[in-house]
């Protein structure tokens, strides 16, 4: 889990601090650009939540199933500081979350996994991808939203359990490899269709790249360097697993 | 949840002391059974944190999902400090619950909730009867054992949320009422029965009732009064969810 490519050096948003903060709430465009986003990652955690628990629920070793309900209650325990966060802001958390499960429910629907190996692999690659996303997009807010939003995505000891189990099972039978790398792009096709639904959708997200008054926007150069990191660190943890991306 | 028949007034292990428990210990028969009982409390805490996130993934509106989630954590909460337990009388924690796994997951399997209120009441009804179980039999422990199932049982706010929601229910359309008290009683007879089976197993709880040179055991006379207050409790129960028992 080391080497991964990080945001651009000084993101733009890095030298603000609390009391810009309070500024930036001001602009109510900007205020509830953050609250969709806060809903959009309250709402992954607690999907987040419940695919560690199903992953509980398969592992046939008793040590796994305590492992992963554990990781399981540590990442809940993210939910609550964005609840307060979002209520902080004035606005109701379950509205919030609202436009957010559908998306995810379909997502996960449209990729169950068939075994425990793909319930793991689908548990690292999207909730990989999903950290990257935010964590690059936190680098355009304000200093207190990126911090919340950096913290609740902290990895619960996860990513080193999923390669060790994975890895191991391919050992035992090199042929499983293949199949659970066909796997791991189908889960980052079906993840990048549904963000790009998402993001058509709900403009927040857009106009809080394009930028404001106090915030510099992303521009299209910056956007497909993004997209570029997402894409390589995706590859990496492929890589970290012993599969191809 | 007021007025639940308590266990006799006062129980032959009220006191000990935690100097004495030591003592308690030399007696591996004793270790021996106090490891068996608190394998089947954690194995059972872990079955009721998948139940929970069962029930949140059937709840239809955000936060219920998320009332039931949270409860889920709090409960899993419980099975740290019973598995360091268990390590401190020099047993394997894993080794301790193994013998429970099957019995409680035929138990699931027998009695799978068909849909959320079943699930709601299955969680309740279940969780009671087995948290007054083991705190009759906590009495005849040692004080530090007894403190820590008493600890390990409390509820997590479950009682409430599902008492309000199933009286909601039954408010709504009257026939669900009839359908669900049955159920209270398939989980009643189904618990009982499994119940049964594993005392038939392990013989070391029979041992622990029986009593020891410096514990009193449970008479038959003790056995049918705990018996008689296990069964009314649980009708307790089911009156305040609006049901008969």
């Amino acid at each position: 889990m080391t080497e991964t490519s990080s945001p651009d050096p000084s993101p733009p948003g890095g030298q603000q601090g609390s009391e810009e903060d309070s500024v930036a709430f001001e602009d109510l465009a900007y205020r509830a650009a953050v609250v969709d986003l806060l809903g959009a990652i309250t709402y992954g955690e607690i999907s987040a939540f419940e695919r560690l628990t199903d992953d509980a629920k398969l592992a046939e070793e008793l040590p796994d199933k305590l492992a992963l309900a554990k990781m399981a209650t540590v990442q809940f325990g993210h939910v609550e500081p964005l609840l307060e966060r979002i209520s902080t802001l004035g606005a109701d958390p379950m509205e919030a979350m609202a436009p957010f499960v559908k998306p995810f429910d379909v997502f996960h629907a449209q990729t169950a996994p068939s075994d425990w190996l793909e319930g793991l692999i689908k548990a690292y690659v999207g909730d990989g991808l999903a950290a990257d996303f935010y964590v690059e997009i936190a680098q355009y807010l304000d200093s207190g939203t990126r911090r919340l939003i950096v913290d609740s995505l902290a990895d619960a000891g996860h990513a080193d359990f999923v390669v060790d189990r994975v890895k191991r099972a391919i050992q035992e039978d090199h042929r499983v490899g293949g199949r659970l790398a066909l796997w791991g792009r189908r889960l980052m096709g079906e993840a990048l269709s549904q963000a790009q639904r998402v993001a058509a959708e709900r403009d927040s997200l857009a106009a809080l790249l394009a930028g404001g008054v106090d915030r510099p926007g992303m521009d299209l150069a910056a956007l497909s360097r993004m997209f570029g990191r997402l894409t390589e660190n995706h590859a990496r943890r492929m890589a970290e697993l012993g599969l191809d991306s």
